[in-house]
């Protein structure tokens, strides 16, 4: 069993906001995050594969179709997006680091054909960044 | 003469939007970025101070000075902002890098006491960046 | 389950010596690391929490809370600090990535109290990492 | 237990090609990389060893002796190489990131005296890299 | 005036080889970059460009345009090429990286319509790299 | 003219301490760098050199020639050692990093016999270098 992992990156604008609370929970709970005009991040997504290579290619998957299936489930969704407005899969939860790499696994885990998906990593910052193994651990 | 440099970041979100342009001209000419939602970008800020080192403490300007300066300059101006609505030293103009690089610029260079700014250079993301001298160059 | 990492970052001395060896025999086996006027490193420290996102804040921890543990127990304990001399849970042992990796897994442990810890990870270098999970592994 | 990784990088040239298949063939399944003049990479490795640290060193192994069996085994095989007609252990399969980090997993496996090998992690690019724990995962 | 600067990177393989010489000055003078089957590395360019921002845009060019410009006269001509036999520019020259960024520097400069371009840095690894400005420094 | 740079990291200790001062003054302008007991850096010094590519090599200069003099005038001096008791080149100065960019330009600039010293870039860490360029700038 080889893992294989693909980066690619993304910029979006998001912000943090409970509307069952108020302005002052918000502020104490999320802080900086809870201001309402956004802000932004350069996100870095780790998509990682698990497969055994074919004999034939050597390769655990077919990295043009992944870079395909990556451009239209990550890109056209997320790219130069807001993600509390224009994301219907993020719709009633916050924009999260942790929400939205759930997100992306949801996306990705039934249209990976070639091995099965291993791990999403998403980095928001190089100092913060979540990884999920959907419910394989 | 020695140039020291420090590198601080910030989170900011922003679009590139001409009100003068029809809907259609900001899409050919801004792309992506018209996207009046607003994306974002982990911005990374290399401040760079031109100076000879003092013989006492062998240091071209006071680092916790500096880092108190950038502080109340840069991060609480910018940092979880919207750059279209929360920066009154960017309105009417696109906020560009490099309009934000030349911005920068002029709130820091005449709060330099120790040596003199020399150059301000700015990442939008890990690919892109520009460099701002002043009128020096 | 999430797994969220948060990265920071140390600057300290340290040497490798036993005492119970002859000078010949340090040298031997620790080389450059046993001249005893010591040397030091920017350490570079990632803690992952394992744990359910909340419902409310869609967050695996306040990092909030995590940022005052870590300057607490990290950066008051080992920054400008020297190792061998000035942290009493390091007293006889020698100050190794592995050895200081294993004190910060004890020191951060049983603090965690959303979530829990599952990783530490340690740079003494870009080149060079330890990776410890307590006793899980 | 605690897993130390030790980084190291090598420069190579290679390219995909399946003899058995038509050039069209090899041209829609290798794109660019089956231009049978080569082209090459920085790789990046990274050599994961599981172990218990030394009480007397500190430490999981002897560093110095890890180095000398990755000049060995790796640098002297594959640096400055084209993995194509000069890797005998490569013969007859596509020099792929996979199957390049398989073969550097069964280089070192049996070599490792202190402590085991645990994972072997090859970058052919900072955007793409493969995993391989030999047949424990 | 503004400095802007596009990274990219492009994949290549090459050696070192002077056929006036012994194979073994070859060797004495190149090492093992004199090995004829070739290694290879992962080029990464910067391309920076001086220029003023434009009133409306807020930008020294269109960035679309520089995009396609370097994907025709560097992706193009580089990318999974073998710098020795593939590159008509290059030919009597050693493909050093010296030499690659003067011929990448005489390729961009007529071709800058916007700005002009100010300096070609090109690393050949992590730890080597060169920068050309033209004849203007 | 064509910069040549080359990357090379050191791992060091020191401390900022000036004697004529009181221990509170020290504490004062130097903070946490005033600890006697000292801490540490993995320093990354960048040394560029302009010359002109040789036509038989391509080459500016000679680089297993550089890379002897680095060894033998940075690692060797500076390299596991504490720069306050083990560098006589920096005795009588504070060991900052302005003061040991300096130093390195004094020790490098004459014994460069291809092309000449440029600059000196030194990291103390990510966020923080210094660029020396001698007296020419």
């Amino acid at each position: 069993m080889i893992y294989l992992t693909r980066k690619m990156e993304f910029s979006a604008a998001h912000f943090y906001y409970n509307p069952e609370w108020s302005e002052e929970q918000n502020q104490r709970v999320f802080g900086k995050c809870a201001n309402r005009h956004g802000h932004g991040h350069n996100y870095i997504l780790e998509v990682t594969v698990a497969g055994t290579p074919d004999p034939q290619t050597g390769m655990v998957l077919d990295l043009a179709e992944l870079k395909q299936l990556l451009e239209r489930e990550i890109t056209d969704r997320f790219d130069h997006r807001h993600l509390n407005f224009e994301v219907p899969e993020l719709a009633g939860c916050q924009p999260t680091t942790e929400n939205l790499a759930v997100t992306i696994w949801r996306l990705l885990a039934p249209k990976i054909r070639q091995g099965r998906l291993h791990r999403v990593r998403l980095y928001e910052s190089p100092d913060l960044f979540v990884d999920c193994y959907g419910d394989t651990q």
